[in-house]
């Protein structure tokens, strides 16, 4: 984080102190234990960051709503829990996941209980209480059928650009989209404004999930951190495969997937060959203007909001910090 | 079901037609399937009734308070998908569990969905719906904390009577007694009210809880319809296992863990012989009175509820069906 988003990490830590507040029981202590764990685990926490900077543009005393905003952190911890489980993964943020350190009964049941806590904390608001959990259930089970969505399509080889998109929407973009909602109506925003505060917060999560795919594949290794191009080399149906295969020639497509059924190869060779595809058939491009078209629409519907453009800053930078980030 | 309780089974045919009109999506299909497969399995909707009924003593409406009634079905058939993933159950009411006829995966998130398709309905009461919510918070976190124990019981030799009612109270009864204060707040009932519906309920769910493990030994097989001593051939750690161990001689001690190790047997005998011992060590009454004093409790915390004896005949019918079951 640079100097310039001392502000951010002011609100972060606002955010840490608070979910470090929280007091679970100590019984039963294998259903409790996992729950501190994966919240030490720690994260950016852009969720609850987003509720807090959505609320600030209609109040002032965001401290007041720090328990609805750490709701979304609880539930989004919650969803990766379970999520770990389906996916067998072993490592979370660099540590074991709950069912690798627990089991996976414990990995259940502890994220059941996350589950009921979100509720528990979201109806710590002051104003709105019953539209906001009318909202969460919707987003609640938005994020279910994304995740249901994103297991189907592992089985699925026509995905189409459609239902890829409405996959990431509901498994990444409703949740973000709903802390925004939840910040204005925390505060006591009109319907309108909860509603443009949520087209705000869906769009620029879907394209920060575009960007994810994309930084992937054509981001600069140094930056990312990352093996640049994982996606490729675990075959993942992403926006850039998807479309890459219906807008590829023959010879190209029997090269996709003449590489996604080798199971023993140089990975170098793969990632080159692969991106080769995508910048010939345009899909570098492609990918980018919807990106942009998602960040666009984002813009718009913070513009729509009814207050000042000075009560905006925070949020605008927030914005720009997840639209610019290069990692 | 005999022709006294006719007005059971009309209560019954209300809360499953609402049941049936619950809809849900078709997308995605492996999500929805499920919600819809392990909701048309039966059972007594003995959740709902307890609502309703609870809510008849105070209100005649009852018809519009059947969404947050059959909203602990929902909730109680969530806890049953969960559950049985846990236990590697391979069937539920004669047909195969959710995760054997889908998977765990499915059955995981469609667990979670219909917690959140619970809250939802719960919602939709007219009257105390804050409350409602928060004390249906308690009562989900207290379910998960008694399926915890009931998993961690397993490990552990040195499970002490009084721990062993505190995990039957968690695991079935709190939720039974807020099924009675749902009813309660739901007709609008003062919250000293509504106390001694959850008390009245509770006490219900703890007696009926050790009838069952009293009537798996000591009942009619006839009338039980399943084979008499099912849990001491499973070496399940009920009331009577763990009180018998307390009271029993060093020699029936000794004979007990036995039984316990041998995994090669001839049933009957290991019934008989452990039986035997309940018998002689007093563990056959003793289990009697305790269930008796969760039955008193139980009716002093009905008699309390201050509305007339006319209005209590529905409720009381339903907890005399109740203690009185032989099956």
């Amino acid at each position: 984080m640079t100097h310039e988003h001392t502000w951010l990490s002011e609100l972060q830590a606002a955010i840490n102190n608070r979910i470090q507040q929280l007091e679970f029981s100590d019984h039963p202590k294998n259903l409790y234990d996992p729950i501190r764990y994966i919240l030490a685990l720690g994260g950016k926490r852009l969720r609850p960051a987003m509720a807090l900077l959505t609320y600030k543009l209609f109040r002032d005393d965001f401290e007041s709503f720090l328990d609805p905003a750490i709701a979304t952190e609880v539930f989004h911890n919650f969803t990766l829990i379970h999520d770990d489980i389906m996916d067998k993964a072993p490592l979370r943020r660099g540590n074991p996941t709950v069912h690798e350190k627990w089991t996976e009964e414990t990995a259940i049941l502890s994220g059941d209980v996350m589950m009921v806590v979100a509720y528990q904390l979201m109806m710590k608001s002051n104003r709105n209480t019953s539209e906001i959990l009318q909202a969460f259930n919707t987003c609640a089970i938005g994020v279910c059928e994304g995740q249901q969505l994103d297991i189907d399509f592992e089985m699925q080889q026509d995905v189409s650009i459609e239902e890829y998109l409405e996959m990431i929407r509901l498994k990444t973009s409703v949740l973000i989209g709903f802390c925004a909602r939840l910040g204005a109506l925390g505060a006591g925003a009109s319907s309108e404004d909860a509603q443009h505060a949520y087209d705000f917060a869906e769009h620029l999560g879907i394209g920060f999930q575009l960007q994810d795919d994309f930084l992937d594949v054509f981001g600069d290794q140094q930056k990312v951190g990352k093996q640049v191009g994982g996606d490729i080399i675990a075959n993942k149906k992403t926006f850039l495969w998807i479309r890459a295969l219906q807008l590829a020639s023959q010879t190209e497509r029997d090269l996709i997937q003449k590489w996604e059924q080798t199971t023993t190869f140089n990975a170098e060779d793969k990632v080159r060959e692969i991106t080769g595809i995508y910048e010939n058939v345009g899909v570098k491009e492609e990918t980018k203007a919807e990106m942009n078209l998602h960040f666009d629409k984002s813009m718009a519907a913070l513009d729509a909001i009814d207050v000042s453009e000075d009560r905006k800053k925070p949020l605008r930078a927030f914005a720009t910090y997840l639209i610019q980030r290069d990692q």
